[in-house]
């Protein structure tokens, strides 16, 4: 059971911060500082190299995985933690692409996020330039898989309008076609209940940084489906896949099943940080975080659309075909937004002219969506998004 | 001008304990616990996503790359951090196949360090084993070296034995043949002196973890030489080494030189560690850390011929031949390294028969040396080693 009082509780968020920007970084669990304080002090501090072994560093990919496992419907043994999202995404295709040797085609939506896009280049010039990557409008995309399609790369929640897509339905049909399933859950974990088991990907992805809230630059996940696990060839084959890494043999032997997707030294500081958020995970109830996400996001809609007339919803109606995030239209959209983080409510905007708002019901409720609807209101009927000083662009919007 | 009994004062080194294994895992800085405590509470903590600029997260794969430049001889604007040494040699050796596109050789030898060699085949298998790996003897690497490579790739110092090329001499020879060389320089940064850019080298990678005290799993680097900047391809080619990245452009475009070599989202936490680590290093004079590092390898060779007949010096006895790690060969190797890590002395066993000491002049002086010799002398002359606990292999070693 879920007490989202508690659940706020344990989030450091600065005095007079509404943080709607938990769908890009999430905010610093309150553990989390003397979590890494013992790693630092008494792990590495008094273990040194020791600390592989007695504290368990070795093990903390798979550990984890699991932990991660639970949140995105995977049984224990088949996650494993590392890397960054875009490295999990090219080892998701390349074993995609050798287990489909015959076939030619990766495809994808033009709302993926554009690194899984890129990454997806750079796989196929490095295997000459023998493969497409074939993009379609993302309501096209079930009717686009098709017999040629070895790979579908589907991101189930779009970053910018957090539109979602029904991946399990889409992989139904890629089946159907013979191809395969990666599923890449970077606005999901932690955001929707997801079922990779029942949904049958063949893979899936994702990142920990956002609605999992383990920090700047936190690793990676990657799911394999047990079916694959044996037989998949992990590309990026470094020591840590090995099926004996200590063996230090010459030549490469993948491990078993989910190891092998493992490639160097974990990084064993952010896997403590991630080690801290899912102590709050674990006490998190999926199907009731979505009840709360879905009634906070219909109020933000809602009240947005009573308050703030010029904005035009990019977030589907429908609670079903949504996210965990909200997001509206403008053509000031980037200044807007600039005059609204000013103002202490954060969220971020996204090129041309996407406003979008990370409800996450760990650490937001009714009364930050009303003051922020209220901020934005104002902004709005002041015109102070046309002062000079939000028209600049910053480098890094 | 460097100071070893300043540099000793800022690592926490456990009461009683001799650490040789700073060549596997450094020590923790004093600094650091406190250095990660800012970087969760007031900057991830206060600043939340607003941190990648004011914080400058998203620079710090720049800053400290050039940080770590000073250290191997690299002009500022041309080293990079980020990922695992695996995932960067996989970038180097793509961008270099890619750069010989008419050669099929990939040369090393067998005392690399096995993930390189792994690395290696995996790429070999993804671009349709058209490529072969061919692996000498180390001494034999330099008239290997034909009109056939397209990359020569050598780790300068041997993992096991200490043994060091000579990366200059072998890299002429490379360009001689219209190769390029990549040094693997793992158990060169913060060991030895290195001049990337003096020797030609056309790509370096290496990681932090090691002689550098950046924690484990501390992030790796990887340097393109100048001329090479512009052409080279990432193959993985994520969103932070695309051309804008905050544009979200469909299509990939490459970074300015060295920044196409960045994938995913950087790991803020591990970079924090590594920029208390680099604290040190910015004080420290490289020729005058080699000199001490020569003194006291050589003192641990005879200090050990003297004291412990039975083991056999695995490392050149010639002092520009070798890096700072001392190793003997002992058919008991694993269990007498298991019998003196009980007794405080810290080293590591290499399969078959390795026993191996980092000697580190910022924190290892002439008093520890002496101390481990006479432990290592009472563990031989008492065949302590002998014990059934010591039988047992752990299971990672």
């Amino acid at each position: 059971m879920t007490d989202f009082a508690w659940t706020r509780e344990q989030f450091h968020i600065p005095l007079g911060l509404i943080y709607l920007d938990g769908n890009s970084l999430g905010p610093l669990p309150k553990s989390t500082p003397a979590r890494l304080e013992r790693m630092l002090s008494e792990e590495w501090g008094e273990h040194l190299i020791g600390g592989w072994n007695t504290c368990g560093w070795m093990e903390m990919p798979k550990r984890l995985g699991d932990r991660l496992g639970r949140l995105i419907g995977a049984a224990p043994g088949h996650t494993v933690v590392g890397d960054t999202l875009s490295i999990k995404v090219f080892q998701a295709l390349a074993a995609a692409l050798q287990l489909r040797p015959e076939r030619r085609v990766i495809l994808s939506d033009r709302g993926n996020f554009p690194s899984d896009l890129y990454m997806a280049e750079g796989l196929i010039r490095l295997l000459g330039d023998r493969h497409e990557l074939r993009l379609v409008a993302p309501h096209e995309l079930e009717d686009a898989i098709t017999e040629e399609v070895a790979a579908l790369l589907v991101t189930e929640v779009d970053y910018r309008t957090g539109r979602r897509h029904d991946v399990a339905a889409l992989t139904a049909k890629a089946h159907e076609m013979g191809a395969l399933a990666i599923w890449d859950l970077a606005h999901s974990a932690g955001a929707v209940p997801v079922d990779v088991t029942a949904g049958k990907a063949d893979f899936a992805v994702g990142c920990t940084y956002k609605y999992i809230n383990a920090g700047p630059g936190a690793p990676a996940f990657i799911y394999v489906a047990p079916e694959h696990a044996e037989e998949a060839d992990p590309a990026l084959a470094g020591w840590l896949g090995h099926a004996s890494p200590f063996a230090f043999e010459q030549g490469y032997r993948p491990g078993e099943g989910i190891e092998r997707m493992r490639v160097g030294t974990p990084p064993v500081l952010q896997m403590a940080a991630l080690d801290a958020a899912l102590d709050i995970w674990d006490k998190v109830d999926m199907a009731k975080l979505r009840r709360r996400s879905l009634d906070l996001t219909a109020l933000m809609i809602d009240e947005v659309e009573t308050h703030c007339p010029g904005l035009r919803l990019a977030t589907p109606r429908d609670g079903t075909a949504r996210g965990s995030q909200v997001s509206f239209r403008s053509e000031h959209g980037y200044a807007i937004m600039q005059a609204l983080i000013d103002l202490g409510v954060v969220g971020d905007f996204r090129a041309p002219d996407i406003l979008r708002f990370g409800i996450t019901p760990l650490y937001i409720g009714e009364a930050e969506i009303h003051e922020a609807v209220e901020v934005l209101a104002r902004i709005l009927r002041g015109a102070l998004w046309d002062q000079p000083k939000y028209q600049r662009r910053k480098r890094v919007t």
